[in-house]
């Protein structure tokens, strides 16, 4: 491991870069993998790297799905085992889904590390050993067990590659998925796409689980029948554009306020005619005038 | 490397994921850098995948300065050296600009395999194995050599480490940085930020200098003091907004109209509702309404 100083201004993020490198060093987490975890690093940080209140809801609705089902599965690839192995596990058993491991990259020794991974963190069973393949795909994900992800009526898929996303939903399967990108296909797909980042969003929904456990199945069905996932889809690109908004108003010297007008501060003499500097930068932008550009 | 069928919808994507994969498996990229190739990726589908007008315009003003300097340096890194070989080469022989290896993940294999790839692709000299440690960075970054980054008075930094961007501002050396990501301490920091995809910025930055070298110092230097940084960065933020809007009113049915008017739908009787209903979730997620989520 690359020794990373502490006063790193991106220490955190580059410490979880380096334990999931460490995935891939064990021989769990491909090398595609990191490119994946790298993109939702960039949407994690465009989410404001925390658990939006849409993605709250679309975490409780999932919980009352995985209960609701009668044979739910929770899919686990490379990532999702790296990342967050003893959870996954809680989730399988106090839902009493089942666990099964299908990778796009997909290697024998690949799965056999990862059901050891879990197995190390309580697992009891882990399917994905004995798949076969039952999915109209044309790649590796299309291994799957009769018993398992073949036959499930819920699966809960973080990390989840959008084709067969799509083809689970197609088999009328509900679709629970763990996507930072709400603009993925994955997210498109789902039938309930959780806008948040597995790490987070794992512990929240074991947190939820006996509060809806106490609840019958009627009620639970009327929080499902009003779920619409493209609030949640909307509302997180919402949340995205604000943060970017507040990220240009911070480059052009405009306080941003909560109540979502822009206050300028006028204060130091010398920086006011920066502010009126940045104004009118805004504007062109805002208009894209051809000034902006050169010839 | 894993096949990847040619109707998989991000075959491109991940081809391109398999080439820096190779990158890895041939010693030039760190694994940490494949988790920075996916950053980038986020980025690029935001901003459109294509090279927007003010990229273009920081492309043209970054060539004016490399023909300026009096010593420039292009710094190389793992990941340029996978991506861009040849245009590297290309550029660094047009401008006069040096070619430096520096890295965060610094091995001497890692130097060498980098230096044998660029001098592969027709460069002569290629600093960066005898590098002293005289930036004050605490990590390997802080070596360069004296004649390259530590002399240069205009850096050419593609995909770059933040933390030494910084450092080589404060030198009073004229940061160039090609980051997609607007939002960076990179992109922040730097004098002219390229928000674009390294992969496209070269090849068009290495068609722009002949038309540039026909001209003047005098003119050159006025098309880089009419330079402002801030609206290159603000345009593609503006531009990742405009792109998140689209997909938003794509998700509730709205059709995106080029002159910025939203215009709907009314043909199919059906739709009518749902356009209803999604006008609705658009009010809601835009006022934050309080019965969008749950007790």
């Amino acid at each position: 491991m690359t020794e990373i100083p502490k006063n790193h201004p991106r220490y955190e993020s580059l410490m979880t870069r380096e334990q999931i490198v460490a995935g891939v060093e064990n021989g769990m987490t491909s090398r595609q993998g990191l490119i994946a975890q790298g993109r939702g690093e960039a949407f994690d940080y465009l989410i404001g790297e925390k658990t939006i209140e849409s993605a709250d809801y679309a975490e409780a609705v999932a919980v009352c799905l995985l209960l609701l089902a009668e044979n739910p599965v929770i899919s686990v690839n490379g990532n999702a085992a790296a990342l967050a192995p003893a959870e996954l596990v809680a989730l399988s058993q106090l839902t009493g889904a089942k666990l099964e491991v299908n990778l796009f990259h997909r290697t024998e020794e690949r799965i056999q590390k990862i059901i050891s991974a879990l197995k190390e963190n309580g697992a009891d069973v882990v399917l994905g050993e004995n798949a076969e393949p039952l999915l109209p795909l044309e790649h590796e994900r299309a291994k799957v067990e009769r018993d398992g992800i073949f036959d499930a009526d819920v699966i809960f898929v973080p990390l989840e590659d959008g084709d067969r996303c799509k083809v689970l939903a197609d088999m009328k399967k509900l679709v629970i998925a763990v996507d930072l990108n709400p603009l993925s296909r994955t997210a498109q797909t789902a039938h309930v796409s959780i806008i948040d980042n597995l790490k987070r969003a794992l512990p929240k929904m074991i947190d939820m689980i006996p509060e809806f456990k106490n609840m019958n199945e009627e009620d639970l069905w009327e929080i499902v029948d009003a779920y619409d996932n493209n609030v949640v889809l909307v509302d997180a690109i919402e949340t995205m554009k604000e943060n970017l908004t507040a990220k240009q108003n911070e480059i052009l010297g405009i306080e941003n306020d909560d109540a979502g007008s822009k206050k300028e501060k006028p204060e130091d003499p010398r920086k006011a005619g920066r502010i009126q500097r940045n104004a009118e930068i805004a504007r062109k932008v805002l208009m894209r005038g051809g000034d902006l550009m050169m010839e």
